[in-house]
């Protein structure tokens, strides 16, 4: 069973006061631009890995989705989920994404949300999204930037300018990270872009959009204290498409 | 016209003593890895843009390319072409890849090594050659990694543990670039991975294959040297095709 850090007290403590789960989608900064790589949900199935407090299945049925399925690992979440009102349209599975098993030819839109850097059989995972996409469907995901998660220490040094840089080392060597981020040793995988990208590939899908994510310069004249963020990106999109 | 630095005298007597210019491509580290990227060229057209010594065309004729065109900028390169046995196979034109004009459905191999990093108007360079294609041929290039193009000091720095750390910072801020490299003032275009990969899908192409190079494992083992290199990517790699 993979790494179920969200069902450890320490850290659920912790990540149930951040912004993105006390506010939902409008605490989470990437949201307006990671929206515009999901199709239109109207009518459709959607299916979220690693759902969460259910977020994201809530605004996908609010938008039309027929249909709307979150899968998580951890019992702390999907108990969150019972505190929204019930809606017919959605189900949560408690389900571990290094074994998932999904049924073919189902889904228009696989759905995924800062949680591909824990899993380690990401080719696996992938393979089983792809059968399970109809043909033009689509898979919609954000991950940890692999620049952010390559670093052995991720926090900003200062150069010999008392400029804050970003501490790149590791890139190319692949592998867990140990993060202290909320509570210690949170594993993390660190994958080069590239290997995302040749996964998805791998699996038959085709790319059809990409995003390497900071905050925008608009952004950062409200938030003066997130100019730092765009020195290097914290977050990529991919929108994956299962061919025709 | 753009920057040509390569008809600089302080530049060209620098860029001719580099292990790639004197031992040809056996002196390029990353060529066994980005040979692989290149389709069988036997009986096809190839076009190299950014062709410099013809290094390129020669090894496309002498694996059996049919035609291989040479473009490049700069006088010296294009002189230098001239110390090598003529092959009616291959022509050279000196043009601006800013510019630059190609006949439609044409090449079945578009190929640029090194170069795309200095070109200003990418997008419509990238739709030329996508035009230039046949249905199904392939544009194939390297360029410098943004990781690298991006930061303000190119030079490896110490942390805290005295470890050599890259000091990454403008990442998501594109534009110029001025790198003493060989020689002052030398000018380069800092675009994100991601604005490479939409610039190509935006042109039609679909992504074949991407690799994010730096020497292998084995290779540091010859060139300790080397070691700082797996920590950052130097160069990238890409295959895009244009759909049948």
């Amino acid at each position: 069973m993979s790494q179920n850090v969200y069902d450890r007290a320490d850290f659920f403590d912790e990540y149930i006061k951040l912004s993105r789960q006390i506010k939902g989608l409008e605490g989470a900064a990437e949201w307006p631009d990671f929206q515009k790589f999901i199709p239109n949900v109207k009518g459709k199935k959607f299916l979220d890995l690693g759902c969460g407090f259910g977020w994201y299945c809530r605004w996908a049925v609010e938008n039309g989705a027929v249909e709307a399925k979150g899968i998580d690992i951890s019992e702390n979440m999907l108990a969150k989920t019972k505190e929204f009102p019930p809606n017919a349209a959605i189900t949560y599975e408690r389900a571990d994404l290094e074994t998932l098993d999904l049924p073919p030819q189902t889904y228009e839109i696989v759905f995924s949300s800062l949680t591909l850097h824990y899993i380690k059989r990401l080719p696996e995972l992938v393979k089983t999204i792809a059968k399970s996409l109809r043909p033009g469907g689509s898979f919609v995901f954000s991950a940890e930037h692999p620049i952010w998660t390559a670093v052995k220490n991720p926090y900003w040094i200062e150069d010999a300018d008392g400029e804050s840089v970003w501490p790149l080392v590791g890139y190319l060597d692949e592998g867990t990270r140990i993060r202290n981020w909320l509570a210690d040793g949170v594993e993390k995988q660190h994958r080069t872009l590239v290997t995302y990208l040749t996964i998805l590939l791998d699996a038959g899908l085709q790319l059809s959009a990409i995003e390497e994510w900071g905050p925008g310069v608009e952004l950062i004249k409200e938030m003066p204290v997130w100019a730092n963020e765009r020195k290097r990106p914290m977050f990529f999109f991919v929108r994956a498409t299962k061919p025709l």
